[in-house]
């Protein structure tokens, strides 16, 4: 069988703030600069998420969007969308919510539940001008 | 000579809450649903200036987009761009932070400082797939 | 009250194929040239949805863009959405299914049920490099 | 010699149904949905076409766009624009035209062909927010 | 009949320099800035052309969207692309070749040889952050 | 730690000629076609920096984006940006200034100077429908 990879997209909004409570003031502001705003501020956020797997003969797909929309709306969308990341998703309470724990946060919720094939990257763009890509480990 | 329309995007990411502090709780969750989550969310907002005017023999223009990117920096990416609207911006302390009352903060800021041309329009995008117009009056 | 346009885009794909029954198939031919083909072709459709209106000061909005998400998902995407505009859709018996006949279709289903504002335009994107606008009239 | 991959997108349109022959109307209703519809749906898709290879010294090129443009016409667009999936591509009589096994496709159409460099990836859009890639193998 | 616009968009590549030959080179220097350069820069330039007119009841079109792309790959991609606007092109020998003037340039190409409708607007881009609109006059 | 992949888009525009002296002038038009305009021709490029290492604990980032942009201005777009590729940039003197030498011009600056991770791939659009990708080596 061949192997193919499937990849969908899907859309959330978020508030964050980039601090670390570890740290003094100034150096969080010194490292994050106005993603330091202490009232937050926000993103729309585009996530890619990418399954490998063998073709099946019997339905032509690796697996069916349709099933892995669902599968984000409930996973990652229900939990991050017109969310306050910082103060209303609990996986944040120890961990900068930053692109890249964002696009971790993404794999773990994926990752254990997918119906079929594997999750080869969580592509995650913040803007449209800057991303991220998680392929776990 | 002949008119033009110039247009140039910019972009800020910014938190917001709609919430209407007149209302009842319930009345505002009823109307703004998931945006009027109190801890915030936030959005990526792609903004387009459309400039109307002659073009200019001696330079092509009808205005330089340069001079209008810096003062759209100016005067609405450093004032709205990682900030909170609802608790940073003072012009949104009567006014909700709607997409529409956006559009008409950016043309109240930029229509009376133009070095040539009119502001005929505010594009402003708040997802992919949602924008406003605003034209004046 | 301010005067402003909110837009909502929303996707749907479907099949169709160019014919006029009343002609021969050589003008048919000569006239659609590939879109003839009889066994059908299909595009995605992006469709904007331009509505205009006064911003409510209770609400900030002119129309809240998820009431005309579900408008459109009822009156048009339930419709022509994974449907072959030829043979589903009742609307193009006796109409050829080009782009400009489909947002006539949009907006004949839209604005006489819109809960706010006025419809002012459908922009049907067919493909990435072709779209029409219909204003009504 | 430097090794780069070059990629060039080209676009199709095309209609197809997602039935497979050996199983009920109702394994096939319950396991494709709307994509079943009997008389078929459509879509544009946009296709990436990866070629890896040293760069010529004498050309600066690994290979000329332009000439990877032509042979994807002529093996690809040629094929599939404008074209029923199902009745007119006589490669999908057996094979369910799922986006997997359209990259698969157009994978052995210009794998074989490239007059230089090798073919690395087919990535291919259904829609804006699905798209698969195939690697050969 | 039902009036609509039909737009289309093309593509097309050029090298230019911003310079006004009666103007000292301070004066150009200080206007146009790195648009001065003069060994040129260069743009990928995107073109939308809008045609408003009454829909056939015999085709659905207003215009048939390929006989808008010849006619364009004929009189302006068939002029532009690929060229140097200022010392390729006569039009560009009097006028400094702004996005603006360039798009009169469009216009003034088109708007004569259109087979049916009326031409109402040139769009221009000239990077994906700014672009023109030109309606004649 | 895990690891993660981090990309920003910085966009500049070039002048180029696509020649090779060591060739005749048939040739040179035979092998670039009207890329090898002796005026020359231009492109808006966006290009996509992604840097591969270990998310910090402290930030959550691999490396701050807006630093990597600053890096870019500086040693890229610095370079690059509203100059002719053939004339102005000496990088390019004995090199035929096609996407994929570019890209590799790109690796060489910003390779060495990476505060933080490493890089993994420039990837260089020159049209919206071209692409190059250099990994190193």
């Amino acid at each position: 069988m061949s192997i193919c990879v499937v990849a969908r997209r899907v859309h959330f909004n978020a508030a964050h703030r980039l601090h670390n409570a570890a740290r003094t003031a100034e150096w969080n502001r010194a490292t994050f600069g106005p993603c330091n705003n202490p009232n937050y501020h926000g993103h729309n956020y585009e996530l890619e998420i990418l399954v490998e797997g063998p073709v099946s003969p019997d339905t032509g797909y690796v697996v069916d969007v349709d099933v892995l929309k669902q599968l984000a709306d409930e996973t990652i969308v229900g939990e991050l969308d017109h969310k306050n990341l910082n103060l209303d998703v609990p996986w944040f309470a120890e961990r900068i919510p930053s692109a890249e724990n964002i696009a971790i946060f993404c794999w773990d919720q994926l990752a254990p539940r997918l119906p079929a094939g594997r999750l080869t990257c969580i592509r995650l763009w913040e803007t449209p001008r800057n991303y991220v890509e998680y392929r776990g480990g």
